[in-house]
């Protein structure tokens, strides 16, 4: 956690002992009545907390924020449900290195159990989204949308968009050999990858197939590596 | 695991029930006597197993190899000794991802007990090596060596490496600016970043310093982020 969250709305509302951020300044960061530590306004401004007084249940703090809330990121991930403990690390690392939307389709190939998860039922995810922007000094969390079709979220993106499928089988060319232009979608498969007719509709939707190689490996690693890849060709990394 | 790879010793050798492998062709791939499965021999040739017997105690296996071993990859990692939980993940995805040599060095932000870890003293680092070939369909396992010296390390690397270190705070580029070439050497700090004095002989030794955006990643993402970028310059991804 190298830098804490907060909403809007908890500001102006004294912090429970029982949250972990208290118990990240108090425990982790060793702060008493009068110091300060890093904070953000979730998709707005950094800047610094005061810790004002230290409660036997709360903490009351106080912020002053900087001007600049971040830009919005170019890249949005579409992937086909995976196994939940893949989703987390792929909702935390894609946040990390800087997403704008992340879309969670109902793969033909995906585990039905898999959309039945506690981590969307119960809003799990958007914590490994904060875990991720605190990791990487960032207030900007992603948009999320789970359980769409891969047709509706196609249906979704902006017209102009550079559209690329990550493919280890039917894919001519490598990811890096693809020109790429702001904004860009990546599509992901489930771990047991794309149908024949998600293949068709992604080649139909102007979707261009590219490989990362003759490796197989993990999706998050999939995805952590396509990220990089396009970002620097973005001139982001 | 894609792929069950096996030492040369083992080949003739019957494949105890107790042991994670015969677990794995038993119980997840349910084979039984007279199927085949896909083999590799560590740095030698992939081809197919045959479960020749399934006995009490063990399984008699015989193989079949194809021709061509994977070519040697073109990069190097040194990474300063990061906690063991890190170490696990970075040596099975760089595995994965593919290097020819990791080296882990005893950095001075290092924490000097990471050192004593059973990761290292113990020899458990080789299963993720297995784990991340396995993964990556590949027989093709890095070179390994740690508790150099940094200085060591660089005085082993080959003449005309084109050699990197990635550091968030004293970087004039971004990775993907850096011209690359093979063989490549990435060196990476451990949590805590490079000293003064790395960061000095880093320089000297002909290191250009690179980062990868203002986002603070882990370490474990870092290596695959940067790895990607590199391998997709060098035309591999």
């Amino acid at each position: 956690m190298n830098l804490i969250l907060f909403e809007p709305a908890e500001l102006s509302a004294p912090l429970p002992r029982s949250d972990p951020r208290a118990a990240h300044l108090l425990n982790v960061l060793r702060r008493s009545a009068g110091d300060t530590f890093d904070a953000g306004l979730i998709n707005g401004p950094r800047g610094k907390g005061t810790v004002v007084t230290v409660g036997p249940d709360a903490l009351t703090l106080a912020f002053t924020w900087d001007s600049a809330s971040p830009a919005p990121e170019s890249i949005t991930l579409l992937i086909g449900l995976p196994r939940p403990q893949t989703a987390r690390d792929i909702l935390r690392e894609a946040t990390s290195l800087g997403v704008d939307a992340l879309h969670f389709f109902a793969a033909e190939k995906s585990e039905p159990g898999y959309a039945q998860s506690t981590l969307w039922a119960s809003g799990e995810w958007r914590r490994h989204l904060l875990a991720g922007a605190e990791q990487a000094f960032t207030t900007r969390l992603p948009t999320l949308t789970h359980g769409q079709s891969l047709a509706a979220v196609i249906a979704s993106l902006p017209a102009g968009t550079t559209c690329v499928a990550l493919d280890n089988y039917e894919s001519p060319q490598a990811l890096s050999a693809v020109a790429v232009a702001a904004p860009v979608a990546l599509a992901f498969g489930p771990e047991r990858g794309w149908s024949a007719a998600e293949r068709d509709l992604l080649r139909a939707q102007g979707f261009t197939l590219a490989h990362l190689g003759q490796r197989v490996l993990r999706s998050e690693t999939a995805v952590i590596a396509a990220l990089a890849i396009v970002r620097a060709r973005l001139g982001l990394l």
